[in-house]
């Protein structure tokens, strides 16, 4: 018999687990984890690097923001002792917009072409923020009321089309949101990205330039290390890998005391007063839970669907953009293509990834559509339109100088499915309220997607996790 | 080595075994069902009836329509030696619209309260039949194309506020969608459901309440009975019940065959040269299979949410409805609601559900947002509720003196999870095409949903198991 099991060695899964053994060490823990390794949608890899060196990059979660904004994920850092440092905003911007192949250039901490798509931002801004108001920011605020359904019953594209004016503008924002979502606009409730973007504090904290935002900053030894750092700490024999969790099931004994039966694909079986589930939203429904789940957690999770985001990775022996004054992000509709059966070219944003070891990187994100389209090229195709499209915004020799290039397809990764985030399409956020966030039957959902701060991001794994492990330190 | 094990044993994997074993009736083939019986969809069950008896009702999928538009279920009937009868549409129908509990009465073979509103029906049905011409009516079609796009980025209720002028119109709609998705208007895409309307031929042939409809035809002894007539033909031993099917992995032996291998929960394998998945959409990508499903049938797969319907028979010693020359058929948005934290009343549609052997009974459906509110219910709550909504359209004291009140809520059946069909929200159908209906790595898919014909009904379901097992024979 456990106290706790947990299932998912992902970061709110570790989380969980390090706060419950440092406040209580004698609890008997066993984490589950259905792949062959720890932290889920974070992974670091070392590649190699400039000087013939090797350097580490993270192909999965990779910022994160200062202690103001998410100060869950900053204190779990200085508690385990791992660093971060700045990422890399000084420099020109490159911008693509429109059907034409035309770049433009800017220096500010959003992108624009002109005032003009500059008012046009920041009027979206504005009305992003009375919405949000309204929609959130009332004490005692009735669910399915008008506004609610309203916003639940139109796309992201749709809520985005009517307040923006310009290609910029537009383009702009679907970039963004292939990014940070993993999905087009048109494929996401406008009252599930509002939710979104509320739990981040406004528009401005996800999408700005500048070390304000919630990529201010990346994690010294990759993100992942923060994963090993707390397997190190609470010690690895607590941990099960490759062990795939098919259902669990309420036991009541004779004393009318509670626990959960939880077993394994494998034929395993755990017994554990209490349960935390902390995998990945769309997998819940995957499991068989006996009594079933409420009808809103079904729905929720059910209803849940993975991103798809490519990253890529590129490391060079000089930061060639750099010398050249760009700060090496760029903004894109991805441009023409270049490959069959692809409309676009692959890129939506890219960053630079220079490492605090000063190895020059570059980082690309293939998300939405153009990830849907790029996975079915082989690793050559997608290599070489990458590198095209590189090309086409630095025009310059230097960016087939690369020493490696490495990328990461997350929907091929078994129980993962998907990155960055999962998302509703309409219809269904109007049923996420605090019920939804509660425990039932001993189990605890440990999802970052269903954090009230930074949902889908590191901060909203860590909140999540520590929420799990209090529940069950304040039941015991 | 087993010749085609089938997974699940719903209409669309035993009309495959049926089909399959028919044509080579020396095929070694295994089918695995996850529950403990056979129907998936289908459910009959035997109820108290009129004069001391007992009669069969429904408690899943009920019509067929007539075979010059349903040709596959009708000739499986034929084969299996069962009859259909007729379902009841004579007599007046009652619709109730509107804020106010106001009800009128119409006898034409769509709901109308007036010619102005017949007349908005009309031109939608015309504006869809267009829609349709554009979308699905050219040869070649292009995927992807503009008009591809646009109608999957905007939800159905997006696509029907525009061209439905009065509330009649406007509620007609919801309450019937209601029915046949088990889905809000507002968490449909909108090209999901013309091409759900597409595969029926048409929005007359979904709702008109005429026997040249979808509607118009049930089964003697109820739908289930297709299925355990098949069992009866084909033998019990080739059925394994409470079989969850876990992974399928493709193994290559040294000659170069392929085989897959089928695991299951409760850890027993079954290798196989060919495999039908035949089981509800939303839970195919609960499997895990190796090498991993191609990108569109993952992406199509994993986003299939299933729709909410529960369903309810009231059998009576008398057809009171019909003495009073009511045909029993009642189109309402609900009405008011008597029930705490319910917005509306439970029903969306009722229809008289007396059987062939003339034992009286009526038939409600609560769908949608409904059934989620209601599902929160305790059962007498619900009856409550059924009752006094049937008691304001009836006006009759009647209504009360039911032999039994039966409810089925198909989303708390396991390994179902919901009914009477999945849906896409926006986004995703877009990647609905010809690959992704085709086998990969020796699976077959028979799906009701993928179905060109009837997709999610009886005849969808025949007709992809028909599919399933013609490719097989094919390659043998």
């Amino acid at each position: 018999m456990y106290d706790v099991v947990i299932i998912g060695a992902g970061l709110s899964g570790l989380t969980a687990a390090f706060r419950l053994l440092q406040l209580k060490p004698n609890l008997k823990i066993k984490i589950l984890e259905a792949k062959d390794r720890v932290g889920g949608r974070l992974l670091t890899l070392e590649l190699p690097a400039a000087n013939n060196s090797v350097d580490v990059w993270d192909l999965g979660g990779t910022w994160i923001g200062n202690k103001s904004i998410q100060p869950f994920i900053n204190q779990l850092l200085i508690e385990l002792n791992l660093k971060t440092y700045p990422q890399k905003f000084e420099g020109n911007k490159i911008l693509q917009i429109g059907k034409k192949n035309k770049h433009s250039i800017y220096d500010s901490h959003i992108p624009k072409k002109g005032l003009l798509s500059l008012y046009d931002a920041f009027t979206l801004i504005k009305h992003v923020e009375s919405v949000q108001t309204k929609l959130f920011k009332k004490e005692n605020q009735k669910q399915n009321s008008h506004d609610v359904e309203l916003y639940d019953s139109i796309t992201l594209d749709n809520f985005l089309s009517e307040k923006t004016w310009t290609q910029c503008l537009s383009d702009c924002t679907r970039a963004a949101f292939r990014a940070c979502l993993g999905a087009e606009q048109s494929k996401v409730s406008a009252l599930y990205c509002l939710t979104y973007i509320n739990s981040c504090g406004g528009l401005l904290n996800l999408f700005s330039s500048n070390s304000s935002s919630g990529h201010g900053y990346r994690i010294i030894g990759g993100a992942q290390s923060i994963c090993s750092r707390i397997l190190e700490i609470i010690r690895e024999d607590k941990l099960e890998l490759q062990k795939v969790v098919t259902s669990i099931e309420e036991i009541v004994n004779m004393k009318d005391d509670r626990s959960s039966l939880v077993r394994t694909a494998t034929g395993e079986t755990y017994q554990a007063k209490n349960v935390i589930v902390s995998i990945p939203p769309h997998f819940v429904s995957n499991i068989h839970f006996q009594p079933a789940l409420s009808p809103s957690k079904f729905e929720y999770f059910s209803s849940m669907m993975p991103g798809h985001l490519i990253k890529v990775i590129l490391t060079y022996e000089n930061a060639f953009w750099t010398e050249m004054g760009f700060s090496g992000e760029i903004v894109t509709n991805g441009g023409p293509s270049h490959t069959s059966g692809c409309t676009s070219g692959p890129l939506c944003i890219v960053f630079d990834a220079t490492t605090n070891n000063n190895s020059p990187a570059l980082l690309g994100l293939i998300g939405g559509n153009q990830a849907f389209e790029y996975e079915k090229k082989t690793k050559n195709e997608r290599k070489e339109a990458v590198l095209k499209s590189l090309e086409s915004f630095f025009n310059s020799k230097d960016v087939r100088n690369f020493i490696v290039y490495c990328e990461k397809i997350w929907r091929q990764e078994s129980y993962v499915g998907g990155c960055p985030v999962s998302v509703l399409s309409t219809g269904v956020t109007r049923y996420l309220d605090d019920s939804l966030r509660a425990p039932e039957h001993g189990i605890h959902f440990a999802v970052s997607e269903l954090s009230k701060q930074w949902m889908g991001f590191m901060e909203g794994a860590v909140e999540c996790g520590e929420k799990a492990a209090l529940e069950i330190l304040a039941e015991i």
